[in-house]
């Protein structure tokens, strides 16, 4: 047997075994991959009677994970197990699997959260320094259940695990769009699922300020729309995430995207009010002013009761994107920065910076925010949360700040999970020493809350971020593409569990769009396109509101769609190999798409919501039949007519225009085959 | 144009207009459907600068509601509408949508729900005497909505409207399985949407107490297993319920259905304890001990603080099946019925009832029960909730008792829906007087939680439960079976918008089913299968418990699906005309149910929890090759050899038996085929 370092396929020396696949491998579902796995020879049968016994230090929390997963596993096997609650009370001596913690862990920066487990033919033994540590064994062991006719079973493995980075996170924003309590459990579970233990809760922004503040009553009554959770709902939650081992960061971001706030408390304001909660996205003017006192006993009054509130030490408090315009027309404003001799706005903001930090410090928090906030009047025991980029990141921790890189993780950019995967805290050319490396903590996935609603919010995050996860969690060379979107197809299945709508709410989009009409038509379409990427949604003549309908088929359509991979992969074997069985394919698809449009106009005829897509439908459906052209052409190895080349780069260019902010996604691939047509 | 009564296709006089099928009529998609239904000519087109102002008075909850009915509209069409936040202060003074309230409308029984729906070419007019009234106006304008060519549009009618019955209830059981606030949330928002406006909340049973009790905090740690709902949670839903127009009644079922309360106070009981928590089904014996005042000193303190928790003034206090054991083998009990003169146990339990009563009175609340509460002894002005039928309903109107009827609305026994539409509170032949009718102030249907869970519990409540809401809505002779089955699919649609899991989790629950694999012949499968019905599934060698998995083909499997019906029209048409389509239709259906079985057999290689499925799978293979011959026989004439039709019948009968606790729906079909085949 042969220990391995991470996450490739493990090769048998035994290939009668009856878990192996016909190449006499087995490929393991794990995500993120483990640091070390070894694959050994035999499995562990599930069985009715299976037990899991407790030993050492756990938490009630514990029990408890423990107990759900084993229903998540009863569930999956239909078996039905023995134990009901899994309790310090309702524990046995002895079971088949075997917990044991060494101590109780503590969900802080820091905290251990390393395992080992081990298979075998007779017994599971998951053995953990803490309590959390064997959380994130447990969801190992889940990923790892399998089945063969003989039954479910747990194939025999030795693995040794432990976090390459110590902060995983993830920022869900519920101010641009509120998302209820159980958008967030639901999200918690995911996180919890692929080792992820940081939720970055971004709580006010210009379009609302999403908790409770008892001390200050008018935020809530002019500042939330009636929409933000009470202290009760967010105690709920910090004890929903500490009991999967998981730090609840919240963030008010000040002194910019600060609408809401100021139309609460207009005095506040670097200029004259009133104001009213922001509709619309952008950056906006309205900002806090720094200047005078009357701010700094309001955030005292307000940190008094969040820090309370919130029981991580590290407190968010943005900082970002101030656009500095109300500070330069302030008369009264300028003369205090004379006076203080504060040459800019980035100083200013320090010096605000700098008055919130002695505030939060005296409720004792440490204080993070984005990149704006690194200024060398600022204290060094804050974190910085770079989402600017590597520059950012390695200036902070060149300086000696902690810092946490996020630029390349705004998840809800629509960007391919490749890039995102690949994109690394520390890269392998870090001009950063070892030394300075420690400063990297980790990163954070962004999922901003602009162009999302509770429906379709999971199928942004999810299960993109999963692929981030691993970069977080497993060794640097676990990076092949290939096998990551594997293994992702895997746990985005798995992720249902929780109760997650990433997969299932597509169709049920796609029930509303069609009317409730046959959906296969704007299936066929959905699938080739994507959203247009980055911030191009908001370029292209549609003013999205926070009120807006985001039910559209640019909301229902999912990023990094399959057909791009599959059709690659089809296209590459057909121009090396000429086979049949490749053209067969590629004709088939080719032809599918060809035929659709005539369809989706007759869909649009009931459903008018759709009309928009139809150019890009008529796009998709010419496009097609250049493919068809091109490989009837490379078939046949004739020569097309002179204009041929020309008249197809046409097509293809037109086809590439977005429609209904969506744009097709296969165009590269018909290109690679159109030039392989013989000229 | 013609003023109808109900629910029937409305004949338009003029042909040529638009929004007419071919036949020249026009289906509205309306349930419940309304008293009295005109369709006009035109139709009020939908566009981007639509408005609604509202008039008269109008609660806050009311604005909410309008603006969320306006967000429903523009997701549905894609349109972009101007207006943000309907309130008081941001109220057009005029716009295409006018509603009118007379007075703001109490969440109470007897309140009016009367509204009028005028929809012109030019301008929509919602006139109600309260705001409740206009809340079930604007579902039916939602149910309205449709779309052509040029767009969306109402179709111009006008709509008089009122209720039949005045209670219109949902009894949702959340002690078997919990089911959290978001199960709750979103079913009181399909209520709301059929016009439902009670919310029965089964809150206490043998399995747990989930209600967070202040002042009896034992009832939490020992009785809750952790899952109950707070204080605030209840408020939450409360006001979420009374914000749509809808009551609750919580429901603490005693002194039977009462081991979790035991659990935590075992003195109380008629036998002597310890008590756990019960983990199985059925009926135990626990019992509060009626004949010592600590029980009423405990439920003194209990209901003092459960009165002033919730604002209606019924409370229902359970009081069914009570077996009586503990009773009988109390010699103290004995001796104190004795003493009393109290002649049996249903007199004790009137007894304990009476001295509740006197509780719940002092704490301002009217008192609601399961028919056994009915006694002699107890004052009339209690409601009698009937689940053992029309006679109990009948004798307690008789006798003078306000009375709801649950029996024929166990949703949870997978009936069909026909089943249930058809039960009627008052039928045509009921004995009662004019005067006697009045005492049935309407129905509830009840979702007991054996055998659901949140993931499957949205199917097996709806959309049967919407048809259910028609009959205690509309008036009775709207009663076509097939017009409602029409117009439910329509609305089953319709739900999903309030993020309703009953469609989109039986694919969630296929790819988990599979292992990720192709779902299809489990699908194929599925759809021709029902959990068996009422009880049965309790007495087939499946011991079920609070904890078991729900998640097998059973737990997936629909109620009431629709191939019975599609399959019987297309045998009688077939039967009837002998036409080549049916019988290619025909043809093509039982080919592939024939064929899925190899499938099938495959799919379970991968998927071991499918294994129970074999046999039924192919049984359904076998039947359906016996209506390939049938319908081959019937075609050309052909008399079968002798032996034929007793091997058909042998066949059909094993494939009646059930497996996995489902069972095949379409064998009366194929008997209807095979006894038309010529002797």
């Amino acid at each position: 047997m042969k220990s391995l370092f991470n996450y490739i396929l493990i090769l048998f020396l035994f290939s009668s075994f009856s878990n192996l696949s016909a190449e006499g491998n087995m490929k393991l579902n794990l995500m993120p991959m483990p640091a070390n796995v070894t694959v050994n020879e035999g499995k562990f049968l599930l069985t009715p009677s299976f037990t899991i016994a407790i030993q050492g230090k756990a938490s009630d929390d514990f029990y408890s994970y423990a107990t759900r997963v084993l229903r998540r596993i009863s569930g999956r096997t239909g078996l039905f197990f023995p134990q009901d609650f899994l309790t310090k009370e309702n524990n046995p001596i002895s079971a088949p699997m075997i917990i044991n913690c060494e101590r109780l862990g503590k969900v802080e920066l820091n905290e251990d959260e390393s395992y080992t487990l081990t298979v075998t033919n007779s017994d599971i033994k998951l053995n953990a320094t803490t309590d959390i540590g064997a959380m994130r064994g447990l969801e190992t062991l889940v990923q790892l259940l399998q089945s063969d006719e003989s039954g479910y079973y747990i194939p025999a493995v030795t693995i040794e695990d432990a976090p390459r980075f110590r902060w995983r996170g993830l920022m869900i924003d519920v101010s641009r769009h509120f998302m209820p309590l159980d958008v967030i459990k639901r999200n918690l579970d995911a996180m919890a699922s692929v080792k992820m233990n940081v939720f970055h809760w971004h709580l006010s922004d210009d379009q609302g300020i999403r908790v409770e503040v008892k001390s200050l009553p008018k935020l809530n009554q002019l500042g939330s729309d009636g929409m933000y959770f009470t202290h009760e709902q967010i105690k709920e939650i910090l004890a929903y995430a500490k009991a999967r081992g998981i730090r609840v960061i919240p963030e008010f971001d000040i002194p910019g995207h600060s609408t809401a706030f100021l139309t609460a408390f207009p005095q506040l304001a670097s200029a004259p009010g009133p104001y009213k909660i922001e509709r619309n996205w952008g950056i906006f003017d309205p900002t806090f002013n720094p200047t005078i006192e009357a701010t700094y006993k309001f955030f005292d009054t307000f940190f008094k009761e969040m820090c309370a509130l919130f029981d991580d030490p590290y407190m968010h408090i943005g900082g970002d994107e101030n656009n500095g315009k109300q500070w330069n027309n302030n008369k009264e404003i300028q003369t205090f920065m004379k006076k203080h001799n504060i040459p800019d706005n980035h100083g200013l903001q320090a010096y605000f910076n700098q008055r919130i930090s002695k505030i939060i410090t005296k409720y004792g928090k440490k204080m993070v925010g984005w990149d704006e906030i690194q200024h060398p009047n600022l204290p060094t025991n804050i974190v910085i949360q770079s989402w600017r980029g590597q520059k950012g990141l390695v200036d902070a921790a060149t300086k000696g700040y902690q810092v946490i890189l996020s630029n390349g993780y705004y998840i809800d950019l629509i960007q391919p999970t490749d890039f995102h995967y690949l994109n690394d805290p520390i890269p392998f050319n870090s001009p950063l020493t070892d030394e300075q490396k420690k400063f990297v903590l980790g990163g954070e996935v962004t999922s901003w809350a602009e162009l999302v609603t509770p429906e379709n919010i999971d199928s942004r995050i999810w299960p993109r971020t999963a692929a981030v996860a691993e970069r977080f969690w497993s060794p640097q060379t676990v990076n092949d593409v290939e096998e990551m979107h594997r293994r992702l197809e895997c746990v985005s299945f798995m992720l249902e569990d929780f109760g997650l709508l990433h997969i299932k709410n597509q169709p049920m989009m796609l029930r509303r769009l069609t009317n409730n009409n046959d959906t296969a038509p704007l299936k066929t379409l959905i699938d080739v396109i994507e959203p247009v990427k980055l911030y191009a949604r908001h370029s292209q003549g549609v003013k999205y509101t926070s009120y807006s309908p985001y039910t559209r088929v640019v909301d229902a359509a999912l990023p990094d769609v399959k057909i791009k991979r599959t059709l690659d992969k089809l296209i590459e074997k057909y121009i090396a190999d000429k086979d049949e069985q490749s053209y067969n394919q590629l004709k088939d698809l080719f032809t599918t798409w060809q035929n659709n449009h005539s369809k989706f106009v007759e869909l649009i005829k009931v459903s008018p919501i759709l009309k928009e897509m139809e150019p890009l439908s008529n796009n998709l459906a010419i496009i097609s039949k250049r493919g068809l052209e091109a490989i009837e052409y490379i078939k046949k190895g004739d020569n097309p007519l002179d204009n041929w080349f020309g008249d197809v780069q046409k097509d293809l260019d037109a086809a590439k225009k977005p429609y209904g902010q969506t744009e097709i996604m296969i165009i590269p691939q018909i290109e690679k085959l159109v030039n392989k047509v013989k000229v």
